[in-house]
C-alpha cells in the first residue's frame, strides 16, 4: 500500500484508465457478449475497449453486427466510465458507499479535471453525475421519439438509451450497423438537433455548465467559461460556413459536421468521409485536431488551448500582453498551450511517418487523417481503421490512450525527481 | 523624407525586398533576357524573381530552357542580393562608396540579421561579404573540375559560378534543364559534398561562421552557435538514417538528400519527388518545416527554433527549467520559438485549404508538400508547380515571400501602436 500511496496523481490515472481498459477488452472477449458466429481476437477487443474507455469511436468491427445486448451495455459502461473519467466514477463510489473521500483521491480528482484547488471536490463530483444523469436522461427521451418509428418499443429504448450516451459522451459509437453511423437519419432534424445539443453540452465540460447554472450571467462567468463559450460558437459557426463552401451538403448536415468533427465523430453526411473533398478533409482534421473544451468528455488540443495560441500569437505581433475579455493569461498558461500543442503535433507527425511506412496501400491523407481522429478522440475515418495491420492497431490504441489523457500528462509520467538545485544563468539564442 | 524615416525597421526590410523583387521581374521580362520564342508573362516573371530573391527555387519554367546568359546572370544577382538580405547589401554599398553608416541603417541591419546589439554591424557586413566571396569562390573552383568534362571551358565557368552560388544561398536554381536539377549527377562524389559543403555552411548563418573562426573552440562558443552545430548535425545524421529506411537510396545519395532538404532543395534522387515512398516524402516534410539556421540563407522555423520547441516540452514534461548547454533559454525566446511555429503552422494550413480549393485535381500531399516547401523556402516540388493556376501562383508568391522575412516579422508590419497603458488583472484558464 506504500507504494501505490507514492504514486503521482498523473500515473494513478494511467493506470485506473488501463485497468478498465483490460477489464472491458476480457469482458467482450467473452462468448456472451458477441452476435452468434463472430470471434474478437485480443487486439480486436483491445483496439474496441480502447476506443470505447478513450470515448473515440474508431472501430474495427461495425459495433451492432458485432456484439449482442450484453456486449453493447459493456461498450456503453465503458463509455459512460470514459466519459466521466475514472477518478470520477472512483469518487462517485465511495460517495455512494458513504466512506470519507480521502486527501489523496481528492488530488487524483483535481489532476484528472485540471481543477486549481482541491476545494469542494466531493460537491463538484456530484454535480458532474447529476449533470450526466440529467441530460442523458432528456437525450433518451427524446431519442426514443425517433427510434419508435423504425424499432420495436423494447429495441427503441435499448437505441436511444446507447446513442444519448454516445452522444453526451462525444464517443461517436453507433449501433445503426454495417458502419452507418446516423447516414440513415441525415435529415432527421430532431434527431440531429438533439444528438448536436447532447455533443455541444457534452463538449462543453462541467465546470463551464456548472459556471453558467451558479451564475446565469455571461459577464459574471470565469475567463475560463468565457473563452470556452465564445470559441465553441466560433468554431461551430466557421466550420459550418466552411463545410457549405467545400460540400454539396444541406445547412443541416454543414451543421451537424461542424458540431461532431471536433470531437463526437458520428457522421450523416456519407458512409465514407473520403466522399469529402480535399479542402473539406483538411478543414475536419483542423476542427479535430482543436477538439472540444478542457474537462469535457471531448478531445483534441483543446478550444482554451487554440484561443491561447491565437491570442499569444497576436500580441506578440503587436507587442501586446495576452488579453482575453478585460484579463491578461498568465506566461505560464501560455507555454502550456505550446507546449500541449508541440507534443501533440509531434504524436501526430511520428505515429504517421510509422503507419506510412507499414500501410503502403493507403494514402498520406487517409493516414493523416486517422491518427489526428485517433488522438483527437473524434472517431472518423476514411474508412481504413477495419484494413489496418496489427502493428498500426497497436499504434492508434496508444495513440486513443495519449489523446484521452492528455499528452502533457502522459509525458510527465516518466519522470518524477525533484528539480536539482544547481543554477544556471541565462544566455539568449536567436530565434527564427 | 520625413516618412521613410518613420517607417519601422520591418516595413523597410519588407518594402526593399519587394523593391528587389519588382525590379528583378521587370528584368526577367524583357527580352534580352529570355531564349529565343520564349515569353514570359508578368505572373510567371514575378513568379521567378521571388523564388530567386526569397532564395527558394521554386520554377514554374526551368531556368535553363528559359532564360540565356543574360536572364540567368540576373537570376543569380538576385539569389545574391536575396541571401545576402536586402539590408546587408544596401548597407555594403554604403560602405564601398566610403559613406558613413547611418544609426537607422544599422537599425534596419539589426533588424534585418536578427542581431542583438548595433555594435560592429560595419564590421559584420564587411565579413559576411568576405566569407560569401571565400566560399562560392573556392565552391566554384572545385565546380569547374566537374563541369569541364560536360562543357566547353566558358560555359562550364558559368555554370560553375551558378551553381556555387545557388549552394551557398540555399536556392536550389539549376541551369542544367528540363527541371533535371542534379540527377545527372547522382553518383559524383566531388559534386555531391562540394554542394553539400556549400549548402551546410551557408545554412549555419553568418554569426556561427564568424564564432567558429574567433573562437576555434566547441566550449568557448556562443550558445547559439552550440545549437546550431547540434542540430545542424542531429538533422543531417537523422535525416540521412531516415532516408536510407525508407528508401532504396545509395549512402551519398541518402547523405545528399538529408543536407538539401531542409533548405536548398537541389535534387539528386529522381526527376520527380513523387517517387519518394509516403514516409519519405513526408519525413521531407518535416526536416523542410525544420529548416536552416537563423542569419543564415536558409528558411524553415530554423534549427534552434526546433530546438528550443523540444527542450522546453522536455523540461515542462520534468518539470524544470529549460536547459541547453549549461545555460538558461530565457522564457521569452523560448514563447518567441512558439509564436513563430504556430504562425508558419496556420499559413501553411491555411494556404493549404486555398489552394486544395482551386486545385481539385492534385492530391493533398502534393499541395502540403508544395506550401511546406514555398514557406520554408526550399524549392523541391512533387512537379506540380508550373502547373499550379494563377491563384494558387500568387498564394505560392507571398508564402515564399513571407517564409524568407518570416512570419513574425510579416504579422508585426501591420501593426505600429505602442501599449496602452491599461493594466488589466491576471485570470487562470484551462489548458488542454
Ligand atoms: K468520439
Ligand atoms: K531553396
Amino acid at each position: 500500500m506504500q507504494i501505490i500511496k507514492r504514486i503521482s496523481p498523473a500515473r494513478f490515472l494511467v493506470i485506473g484508465f488501463a485497468f478498465i481498459i483490460l477489464l472491458g477488452t476480457a469482458l467482450l472477449m467473452l462468448p456472451i457478449s458477441t452476435n452468434e458466429g463472430v470471434w474478437l481476437s485480443p487486439l480486436d477487443a483491445l483496439f474496441t475497449a480502447t476506443s470505447a474507455v478513450c470515448v473515440t469511436g474508431l472501430v474495427v468491427f461495425d459495433t451492432a453486427n458485432t456484439f449482442n445486448v450484453f456486449g453493447r451495455t459493456i461498450i456503453a459502461l465503458l463509455i459512460q466510465i470514459g466519459g466521466l473519467g475514472i477518478s470520477s466514477v472512483g469518487v462517485g463510489f465511495i460517495i455512494l458507499a458513504g466512506k470519507k473521500v480521502t486527501f489523496r483521491e481528492r488530488k487524483v480528482v483535481k489532476e484528472a479535471l485540471n481543477l486549481d484547488s482541491m476545494k469542494g471536490i466531493v460537491r463538484i463530483v456530484k454535480s458532474v453525475f447529476l449533470m450526466t444523469l440529467l441530460f442523458e436522461g432528456i437525450g433518451a427521451i427524446i431519442n426514443f421519439f425517433v427510434f419508435i418509428k423504425d424499432y420495436p418499443p423494447l429495441k427503441a429504448v435499448g437505441v436511444s438509451v446507447f446513442h444519448s450516451i454516445s452522444a453526451f459522451n462525444n464517443a461517436g459509437f453507433d449501433v445503426f450497423g454495417n458502419f452507418s453511423s446516423l447516414t440513415g437519419y441525415q435529415d432527421n432534424v430532431l434527431l440531429n438537433l438533439n444528438t448536436s445539443g447532447l455533443i455541444i453540452f457534452g463538449g462543453l465540460g462541467f465546470f463551464v455548465l456548472m459556471d453558467i447554472i451558479e451564475k446565469r450571467s455571461f459577464r459574471r462567468l470565469t475567463l475560463h467559461s468565457k473563452i470556452v463559450l465564445f470559441m465553441t460558437s466560433l468554431l461551430i459557426f466557421s466550420g459550418m460556413m466552411l463545410f457549405k463552401v467545400t460540400e454539396k451538403i444541406s445547412w443541416l448536415g454543414a451543421f451537424f459536421q461542424s458540431v461532431t468533427t471536433r470531437t463526437a465523430g458520428f457522421n450523416t453526411y456519407s458512409i465514407s468521409i473520403d466522399d469529402f473533398s480535399k479542402a473539406g478533409l483538411f478543414i475536419i482534421m483542423v476542427l479535430m485536431f482543436i477538439g472540444a473544451s478542457p474537462g469535457s468528455t471531448g478531445g483534441g488540443i483543446k478550444t482554451t488551448t487554440a484561443f491561447t495560441l491565437f491570442k499569444s500569437a497576436y500580441s506578440m505581433s503587436t507587442n501586446k500582453h495576452c488579453m482575453a475579455f478585460k484579463r491578461r493569461i498568465p506566461n505560464d498558461i501560455v507555454m502550456k498551450a505550446f507546449v500541449i500543442t508541440f507534443l501533440s503535433m509531434s504524436l501526430i507527425i511520428f505515429d504517421t511517418i510509422i503507419i506510412s511506412i507499414f500501410e503502403p496501400h493507403f494514402t498520406f491523407n487517409q493516414i493523416l487523417f486517422e491518427v489526428i481522429s485517433a488522438f483527437a478522440t473524434v472517431g472518423l475515418s476514411t474508412g481504413i481503421t477495419p484494413e489496418l495491420s496489427a502493428v498500426s492497431r497497436v499504434i492508434i490504441i496508444i495513440t486513443m490512450f495519449t489523446g484521452r489523457l492528455g499528452p502533457l500528462t502522459m509525458a510527465s509520467i516518466w519522470y518524477n525527481k525533484p528539480e536539482s538545485n544547481i543554477s544556471y544563468s541565462e544566455e539568449n539564442i536567436t530565434i527564427g
